[in-house]
């Protein structure tokens, strides 16, 4: 397998934003390009992950429309949909084909643009990616599914509401530091406690935003990177790994733990030849509060029922042993479904290069882990990372 | 990089099929599953291609829905799409997912279900491919810029209205032996002259029918190969290739020819280590007659304006020397958008291992050629098979 690198990333503020879809991913494209010095070179392959523009903003062919507006035509393009873990999948795609020796220089974007439809719209597009005959049908939305998570494990585990409460406020606390973030405002234990139910125990704050955005990577293999001269300045992929499990959650052994994670982690650990503890610093896939604790058992960072004590103790703070989420996750820099993935890797990706903002850089990281979760949890896509 | 070889294939009758999307997906699944002897292996990965299930079935998140349904969780799933060349995109991926040493075995799926939506929600959902701001919104539609491209195609090369329908008759003559084709009857020079006028030059034979249907491969290792003991029973890939042009025909060079074709084709070729004289049988993508001829010239099958004298010489017959689309072609075998890549090298891959309807089967092919189209002419992947 060729060693896999990632020359430069960029990204787009994400939010409720004027640009279209394809503007965004110009943007975030033309900073990573801009970013690994490549505007002027050959790319071999454009791959884009994004959910359903085709509903969002009603454009289809979204590869090639991106090809030619970013100037890289003949390179080969294609579009990747994976649900919300997209962006992912787009990734991984991408490695592969620098992995196999078939390009030497590819772009991944990832990119949605959710805010042209009104909200009921967007809550049956993204209804589309639960079970219809076990779920949607019955009314089940993935904040549903969310609090019968966090019911369980809460009853299975003894985790107090409150505790609950401690993850919106870190994510919101990192991301009013993040300026590219969705929401830069910090929140209390009160505000999260006395917002309005959106399905109980869930409250607003444990529930991410819908949001517009991208963010883009250009990955390279050794050839290129040593022809820039840029080693010192990329990140090297060490694992990749995507799992699935049962469309609907009925179907699954566990509420309180995703298998498709656990396959995904395992592969891509595998692949790197590194356990948990090696991790420094890791974006996990937080669109609904609960989600965060969950993910960090399954990607092995905690023992069962046992995250919430790193919370509390802080060692998932910025300043902490194992630093979670530390741009503000999907809670605050938002979720942009298509995007998440790749701004997930984009921010590693400046942890490890030290470009992260300032309040937001965690202390010299050598390893980083991205997670991202697509359907209700079932597709899932760890990534490992490693500083130059 | 890896050898890959396509270790089993399916599908399923094309036509407008009773049949659901996920039943189609399965049932061509089965099909490649059970002849590669794969039912009971573990597949690392799922690559569906498809090109817009959302609108056509309202059906989203297809890859987990099908990893589940096919029994084969916790496979990673991806959709790939790039229009109507989303199978062979699905193959491409899948293929780097070999090629790298990151997967052994991987299932590749191509579906498409046309006929649930009206002929008009069909074609405002197709049309998504082309160019808004340039084509769409001006009322061009693809058969009309098709049509462009044959009138300047007889204006520069000086081909006759009864040349072109030499294609249709051919395709139907191959579609009428081919149990899985849409079309299963013959039709006339008379018929294509005196049927109704689509866009001027083109009539009704000269274009490809909506269908539904769905291809599936199963992709392996070498090792997985030597495992199953099948290396006498298996197609190896010898090459692939991807290219893209301007989104809108407007932009690019020539009408004649299409830049992604033959950038594409250049990759494969490349990668193969042969030339287009080595080609022994091939499926161009003929969504409507004059393609064909254009597809033969920039893949290198004839020179520009000649591929003519080849169809008129037979030289694109079964029998011929180079035969083309032996299986009816988009033409007649039928054309469900994202299936008909998958479709494309299942029939290859029927022909190199001589399990081709019997009236079809070229005689002793060793090396085969699949070139499918996405969007009008701006996303093209060209694949090199050999046989065992």
């Amino acid at each position: 397998m060729e060693p896999v690198n990632i020359i430069g990333a960029g990204m787009t503020p994400f939010g409720i934003l004027n640009d279209s879809l394809v503007q965004l991913a110009e943007i975030a494209s033309f900073k990573a390009m801009s970013d690994s010095q490549t505007l002027d070179l050959k790319f071999d392959h454009l791959v884009v992950g994004s959910q359903n523009p085709d509903e969002f903003v009603n454009k289809g062919h979204l590869s090639t429309l991106l090809a030619d507006s970013l100037g890289i035509v003949p390179a080969g393009a294609t579009r990747v949909e994976t649900g919300p873990s997209s962006g992912s999948s787009a990734f991984e795609t991408a490695f592969t084909m620098i992995a196999s020796g078939y390009s030497d220089l590819v772009l991944v974007i990832g990119v949605e643009k959710m805010s042209e439809v009104d909200r009921g719209t967007a809550s049956k597009i993204l209804a589309k990616m639960m079970s219809y005959e076990n779920e949607t049908r019955y009314g089940a939305t993935p904040t549903a599914l969310a609090a019968m998570v966090a019911r369980r494990y809460m009853h299975d585990y003894g985790l107090k509401r409150d505790e609950l409460s401690l993850l919106p406020v870190k994510a919101h606390r990192n991301g009013a530091k993040n300026p590219l973030a969705h929401f830069q405002k910090e929140v209390t234990m009160e505000q999260v406690r006395n917002a309005r139910v959106i399905a109980d125990p869930l409250t607003l704050f444990d529930c991410c935003p819908t949001s517009d955005g991208a963010a883009a990577l250009a990955l390279a293999s050794d050839r290129i990177v040593r022809d820039l001269g840029v080693s010192d300045q990329s990140v090297r992929v060490l694992g990749v790994g995507h799992g699935t499990d049962y469309h609907a959650i009925q179907h699954r052994l566990s509420l309180t733990s995703f298998g498709a994670t656990i396959a995904a982690a395992d592969g891509a650990f595998s692949m790197a030849k590194i356990d948990p503890t090696d991790i420094d610093v890791c974006e996990l896939h937080d669109a609904f509060s609960i989600l965060e604790l969950v993910n960090m058992e399954d990607v092995g960072l905690a023992n069962r029922g046992q995250a919430i004590e790193m919370v509390k103790d802080g060692a998932t703070n910025v300043d902490g042993q194992i630093p979670v989420n530390t741009t503000g996750g999907l809670k605050a820099r938002g979720h942009p479904t298509g995007g998440t993935g790749v701004a997930q890797i984009h921010d590693i990706y400046c942890q490890l290069l030290q470009k992260a903002p300032k309040a937001l850089q965690v202390s010299s990281p050598t390893i980083g882990l991205t997670q991202n979760i697509g359907g209700f949890g079932n597709n899932m896509v760890v990534g490992i990372f490693s500083a130059p």
